[in-house]
């Protein structure tokens, strides 16, 4: 579970996942875009994971940029956690993954996946943003591989 | 490296990567895009994973329906693997991650990654196709955070 060895390829999707591909990585980097920023706040929303594993992966983020920790003032001073602007560049990444989840892996929860997505929509706003643009793009290009298909039949 | 624990958790992430976030599962991924389709070239492209390792993660990819196994002709009959609709639709998922790997993790190699791009956009179309629609979408709503920075130094 500890950090796994880095692939070291030249493939910059290779390079990615030597960053992110670790166990909960990205949970608790959906986390942060979610609005979380303290430590208690992604214990919470991950319960599975050990403190002492999310300590690792939050300072391996923060080693990599993706991350930046600010201690808070007051008595015990409290840190807390933001991504920084290359973290934030990774939201595509966690927007593919969501999407294809939301498409294939919700057979039968159709509200089960609704409320999640309504959800996850009404606490990011990059989602929003995204949303937006993939609509516009869509529109002009025609449907989505499994619409045209539904559509066919 | 076995099968891990699933995340079990109703968010769209978290499923995805209970399916895809097994470790050498998304480059195993990335070469069936690239065109590989026999499990000598899954081989040769990723040398450092193991046969049975690798059998392992293309069952499942088999067993989840993101990947078809074809018996070719022949003597001794030859398995063939190729990408189905669910499986050719992780693709943005890839893209996101080729795209912010190139962007953040080729600093100081910049011939490198234009090779290393170059080589994808020839062989994979979906590539060719997404970063279309990507310079459309930026062309309207502007340049990318990092593009905005370096303009504005």
């Amino acid at each position: 579970m500890a950090r796994t060895q880095p692939y070291n390829q030249n493939c910059p999707i290779a390079r990615t996942l030597d960053i992110i591909g670790d166990r909960w990585t990205l949970l608790i980097i959906r986390d942060l875009f979610l609005g979380h920023s303290r430590f208690g706040e992604f214990r919470q929303s991950t319960p599975r994971i050990s403190p002492k594993l999310l300590s690792e992966r939050l300072k391996r983020l923060e080693e990599e940029g993706l991350v930046e920790r600010a201690l808070l003032d007051g008595y015990p001073p409290r840190a807390e956690y933001r991504l920084t602007e290359k973290g934030r560049a990774i939201f595509p990444v966690l927007y593919a993954m969501g999407t294809w989840g939301a498409e294939y892996l919700f057979d039968g929860e159709p509200e089960l996946r609704d409320a999640v997505l309504t959800f996850i929509e009404s606490r990011v706003p990059e989602y929003r943003r995204m949303k937006e643009m993939t609509a516009r793009s869509e529109g002009r290009t025609g449907t989505s591989g499994r619409q045209a298909e539904s559509l066919s039949q």
